[in-house]
Parts: structure tokens; C-alpha cells; sequence
């Protein structure tokens, strides 16, 4: 079956639903080079404004899915549950959380992305442990899977290319910000990796792309619905992103927090986040209730089975796994800054986007694709909301290599800190489940 | 100056006004191939949904405007009238109106179109006259307005080419209905042509683009204010477009209908309509009412001044003006079907929309940018709306060449009329003035 593109854009555009054949029609030709980029952007646009019907979305999903390889891990005789976070500002929890469900005899095979605008990304963290790659081959990914029950990786080009191509055309064209368009572009790339169930971490606040409770909470529905439709189960669980996530923001130092983290340590939020999302993803495998499955996912810290399924992981990868028995070696910056309170009182405001935004311009994440990252830079937050504080106190420390990017940085980075003079509160950090 | 087109793209998107730099950015970079096709598409349909404000068009309008060169009529000593029609079936008017206007002592340089979709195209028309060029170059262009007051042509490559790359971008991205886009487009255009006042024939019904009164007055409304910001006076006529104007609709016989005009016979209703443009024109060119203006009119007619007019312009532009002399001599095609009313009563319908298409499947008109058209095929309408008929009685004669292209034609033309056990009458053919 054939359609003309500019009927399907005016369809979408006057409100009208396109049908399962007209989407998988656009998705195919799109992918083919057939339609052009300008006809796409169109009704991307369209889309946005529009949105889409539960079985427009779907249809799209699945075309999308099918644009490429899936994976099969049938070979691989475990429950496969992985984990999807929207993004946030020292948002390291994939990393102690992988090898902790694999612990617990759960296959988790990751597919990660890099940092993204503000928000850090999990393979440029695992690029700080020399040797690390982030890219293996299939018969590598299967075996290692059934081995060690983790592998953490790129996406490889093979799977879903439609999102690679209309995620750029997006970037490009002002199209980003759509529940539908942000569902199936996450969502297609997560139902090709074959899994059993699926984890949803969907950030809120100032430092995620959803600024609003009722946001996040639509596209945390639209995404669980999108799992009900293929038969996965996935559990979307809010979380709060108005300031970052436990202490360390960058690379190599978020790398020393998530091995304090398989070592029982850590912040408390990042510890308790961990910990709660490996429950939760025990639970998505079986397991009777969260109590239950956290007993289990506490014993693995505790025995040292996760931060053992860490060190395999990461010899496994080519990477020297000495930097996790010894995560002092990893390289942070030598030259320091510390911001400090200019006041006595209670932390109010701790901007997440801000201080993400200031790292970028230390070095830690890119401006442009093709900057490259130094994974020795960063912050380490010292005041919270909720902290109380006297004026001189330190607020943070800035770990970094150029003065003219330490100068950039602290602009954004020196106001992201409100101090009140009344008590303040931290924020809850679990603001809800969608199932 | 510079912006980033993503932003521009998202600031409009949002629901914000873009300021007049970066339209004018916007425009300059998109004609300069920097701006590349799919940011243009994505914003075009974000204005689609979002709209314009008063200052966003014009500065959008004078971005286009400029794009290119603009007319410099100095030379002609005489008041500069067009008109413009947004478009409809059997709409011959600029034909016999151009002629008439010039024949009172105003220039009338006047650009025109093609053939778009079910409409016809004032060039088509006139091509039907042997040799007749529709393409003059500058030198003439000025001198002919000069002596003989008018010109008849189609637009120039070097005229608002951001119009032409922008509209052929919307044809094919589904962004054309658009009022600020519709009405940027046409004035960019007339505005470019160094007018002392413009007339719009706002077209309204089946046959028109703008299908309801509200939509064709908002169109009306934006493309007067956007004169009016520009010092050039425009004065609007919404006209009934539910059933075709005149009784031919083709392209030879039109002109045969065209010339009758000019002899002071044709169709009562391109009669009235051409006249009424006629001394609307006059008024806008400094007449002090509409009924002097009309006399006036009515005496180039009765003199022969508007016929001769016409005559002096086919020469000039190639044309055999035998054809005008003696409209006979159009070739009109020999096979001929007559549609005829299956029941008794009062037309209630005689769908211009449809008839149109009907038109262009005979071949009156293109499916396609590289069709050619067939000057002598087309319908001669008998009976509209308000026509008592009798079961058997001729509705329409269509004339033809090829029996396939007929029977396609009638399966859209015979449904077209719809006949009412009731007493109908013929629309109002001016709905309203908008100056």
C-alpha cells in the first residue's frame, strides 16, 4: 500500500487519527530515504500539537521497533528486566543498580545513552574506568548476559534505526518536547532488547525534562500503557529532580559514588533510590513483594556479590577493574574551588539544571556532539535542601582543569543554591508509582 | 545578527512572537539555502497551529517582500489598480476586468497564476489564445502599461522568490492553510508590484479555499490590515464560490465567455461581478463613488474602449487578436455529452468544488506540475442554483477528446447538481466589503 505524505500530514494536522498502516508506512519510508526530512519535521509538528490516540502511538512504537534488528535473547535462561531513567543531574544509579539485580540472578541487559543537554549520561560515567568499551559484539552481549547476568553498552546501530534518524530530525527541528514522540522513541528502543519487564525512573523537577508532576505522570502513563500494549510490564516510578542526585555531579567522581553505593555507602538519596529500584525490578521478575525482593537486593551488597558482579563486568568489558576495588584511583581533577554560603540559614533551592548546566561547562558533558569529555571535572555538593548552613560553610566543590571554564561554570553554578531564613525540608524523592 | 533556528522553531512553538530580525533572518537565510528545508517545514507548521500576530505578519510579509526585486513603475504616469482573486471555478473575471480598468486610464499590471487544484488559472486561460506570451521582459512590461494600460503576466523568477520556494515548500510539507501563511504569500506578492491600491475578490463556498464566511473574513480582514500597514489601500469583496461563476468553465471558452464581457453580453452574474470590480477599482484609484466609477465603466464597454483594450493587448503580448475579434475562432473540442436533470424541480446545488475537479480529469487543468493542458474541453453549464428544470433538460454540456478522461470526469461532475422539490434561489453573489 502507497500514500501520499501531504494527505497523512493533513490528516494528522485537521486532528484526524492515522491508521496502523498509514504510521508503519511513514516509519518504513521514512527509513528508506523515500520521504524527506521536510515532510517528516511537518508532521512531527503536527504530532506535537496533536498528540496522538492510544492506537496511534502504538502502531508508531511498533514501526519504529521494527525498524531494524530485536533483540533475541532467548539463549540466555534468566528474567530480563532493565531500567530507563528520562535523565537527571548525578543520576549514577544504573550503576551500582545493574550489577546489584544481576546479583540477585536477574539479567540486565543495559542499553545506555550518553549525556544529553544538562543531564549526565551513564556510558560517559563508565568511559571513566580505563578501558571500559561501551560497544560489544552480539555474541559477546548474550554470552556475557548469561555469564554475568549484566551487560551495560551503547545502542548498537543495528536496533531501532528509525529513532536514531527522527530523534536527530527532532533535535533539529524544534519537535522534542512530545509525550508521544519522547514515549516511542524511549519505549521502542527498550521493548527491542527482548526484556521481561521494564523499570521506568521518570525524573521531576528543575533539573529533569519534565518540570511538572502532571507532565512527568502523562508520560509516565503513556509510556506503562505502551508496555501493557506488547505484553511487557513496566513500572514507572516518579522521582524528584529539583536538586541533584547524591553528592557527586560529573564522571569520574559519580564512578567513586557508585561504588560506595555496591559497598553499602554512598549519599542516602542515591543509596536509597538504588536500592528501592532493584526491589522494584525483583519484583517486575517475580518476586512476591518488595520486602521480600529488598532482603535480597540488601543481602547482595552486603555479601559483596554485587560489587564481585561489578569487577567481572567491568574485565568482561576491557575495562581495569582495579579502579573499582580501588575507586581512589580514579582521576579527579587537582585544582579545586569551593563555593560557600554567604549567609546563615536552611538550603531552599539546590537548581539541579543549574549545576548540571555548570558542569557542562567545566568539561563533564557536550556542548556540541563532537566535543569530548574530561571525566576528571566536576562538582561535589556539600548543602542540600533541607541543610542548614552558616555563612563560609562550603555549598560545593568544583573539581577543574581551566580557570576560564571554572569562571563559565560558576556563573550558572554560584546562584543555584537559595538559602531561606526559615527551616526548610528536603523534597520527597519517591513521588510516585505508575503500574 | 544571528539565531539558532531550533530556538526560533521552539519560541514559536511555545506560543511566542517571534521579533522582525528574526523573521527577516529567517526569511534571508532560508532563500540563501542556509536554512535547510525541514527547519522551515517544522516552523511553517508551528505557525500553522499557533498563528501570527499583527507584527509577526508584516515584518514576515516585507521579509518576503524583499527577498527579491520589487517593481519600479515610476515611469508609468498613472494610478497602479490590480486585482487578485484567491481563487474559484469559471473565474474568468481578470480578463474582461483588466481591459476595462485600463480603458477608464489606469494601469493595471497585473501578475497572475496558474491552474491550482480545482481552480483555474487566469494564464491557462489566456494561452488559449495562439501565441499570446504570458512571460515579458521588463523593458516591456513598463512601456506596454504605459501605452495600453495594461499587462497580463505571470510572475517573474526574480519577484519574492522566498514566496515561491516557501509556497512550493507548503504545497508539499501540508502547510498551506494558513491565514497568515495564505495571506503573506499573496500580498508579499501584489505589494512587490509598486500598487497605488489592490482589490481582493475573497472567494467563499465549495469552490473556494476558504469555505465559510468566518474563515474567507479573517483572511479578508488580515490581508487589508497587512495593506493598510503598508500605505497601500486594499479594499476586500467576499463573493459566493458554491457554484461556478459564468457558464463555461475551461479555458477557450472562457475566453469566449471573457469576451463577451467585453461586448457587453455574458452571463448575468460575470457580468455584475466584473463590472462592480471594475468600479470598486476605480474608487480605490481616487473616483468619488462607486456609481460615477460605474459609469464610467459602463461607457469603455459600450464604446468598444475595453474591447479595443484587449485587442491592443494580445498584440502586444503576441497574441492573435483575430481570436478577440472573432471569438469563434477558439477551438472548442467536437465531442460533446449533455448531463441532464433526472427528475423535475429547482436546483438546489450545482457544486463548484466538484465541477472543478471534473474539469481537471478532462484535462482543463493539472493533476500534476508537468501536465499539460487541453485549452478545448470543458463544461458549458445550463441550469444553477435557483433554475426551475424539468426531467431530461440539459444541466450541463461537457466537451471533450477522450472517452475515458469523460467518463471520469462525469463520475465527480453528474452528482454535482442537486435538484429540490422546492422553490430555490440563486446565492447572493457579494457577501460583504471589507476596506
Amino acid at each position: 500500500m502507497s500514500y501520499s505524505m501531504v494527505e497523512l500530514i493533513s490528516k494528522k494536522r485537521d486532528g484526524h487519527a492515522l491508521t496502523a498502516d498509514e504510521l508503519a508506512w511513514i516509519i518504513r519510508e521514512y527509513t528508506a530515504d523515500v520521504i524527506p526530512d521536510y515532510q517528516l519535521s511537518a508532521l512531527l509538528m503536527a504530532i506535537l500539537f496533536n498528540g496522538m490516540t492510544v492506537e496511534e502511538l502504538s502502531a508508531w512504537t511498533k514501526a519504529m521497533l521494527h525498524s531494524g534488528e530485536v533483540l533475541d535473547l532467548e539463549a540466555v535462561d534468566k528474567t530480563k528486566i532493565d531500567k530507563h531513567s528520562t535523565g537527571g543531574v548525578g543520576d549514577k544509579i544504573s550503576i551500582p543498580l545493574a550489577p546489584i539485580v544481576a546479583a540477585c540472578g536477574i539479567a540486565v541487559p543495559m542499553m545506555s545513552g550518553r549525556g544529553l543537554g544538562h543531564t549526565g549520561g551513564t556510558l560517559d560515567k563508565l568511559e571513566s574506568i580505563p578501558g571500559f568499551n561501551v560497544l560489544v559484539p552480539p555474541s559477546q552481549f548474550v554470552r556475557q548476559l548469561d555469564d554475568i547476568g549484566v551487560v551495560m553498552v551503547g545502542q548498537t546501530e543495528t536496533l531501532v534505526p528509525a529513532d536514531r534518524r527522527i530523534y536527530a530530525l527532532r533535535d533539529a527541528s524544534g519537535t522534542v518536547p512530545s509525550v508521544p514522540l519522547i514515549s516511542s522513541s524511549i519505549m521502542s528502543k527498550k521493548l527491542a532488547e527482548d526484556l521481561n519487564g521494564l523499570l521506568l525512573d521518570v525524573k521531576v523537577g528543575s533539573g529533569a525534562f519534565m518540570k511538572t508532576i502532571p507532565d512527568a505522570e502523562e508520560l509516565a502513563r503513556t509510556m506503562v500503557g505502551l508496555g501493557k500494549a506488547y505484553g511487557t510490564p513496566v513500572t514507572a516510578i516518579l522521582t524528584n529532580m529539583d536538586q541533584p542526585l547524591g553528592r557527586a555531579v560529573g564522571n569520574a567522581n559519580e564512578m567513586v559514588e557508585s561504588v560506595e553505593v555496591l559497598n553499602g555507602g554512598g549519599p542516602a538519596d542515591i543509596r536509597e533510590l538504588t536500592m528501592r529500584f532493584a526491589a522494584e525490578m525483583l519484583v517486575l521478575a517475580g518476586e512476591h513483594d518488595l520486602e521480600t525482593a529488598r532482603s535480597r537486593t540488601d543481602e547482595a551488597v552486603a555479601s559483596g556479590a554485587a560489587l564481585d558482579v561489578m569487577i567481572r563486568l567491568t574485565k568482561a568489558q576491557g575495562g581495569d577493574a582495579s579502579y573499582i576495588e580501588d575507586p581512589a584511583k580514579f582521576e579527579i581533577a587537582r585544582k579545586t574551588y569551593v563555593i560557600e554560603a554567604d549567609r546563615d540559614g536552611w538550603i531552599e533551592g539546590c537548581d539541579a539544571f543549574a549545576i548540571g548546566t555548570a558542569a557542562v561547562r567545566l568539561g563533564a558533558g557536550r556542548a556540541q556532539k563532537s566535543d569530548t569529555i574530561d571525566p576528571s571535572v566536576g562538582f561535589m555538593i556539600d548543602a542540600k535542601i533541607g541543610d542548614r548552613v552558616t555563612k563560609g560553610q562550603p555549598l560545593a566543590t568544583v573539581s577543574y582543569r581551566d580557570d576560564s571554564r571554572l569562571e563559565a561554570a560558576l556563573t550558572l553554578a554560584a546562584p543555584a543554591w537559595r538559602i531561606a531564613d526559615h527551616q526548610t525540608y528536603p523534597p520527597e524523592l519517591v513521588i510516585g508509582t505508575i503500574t
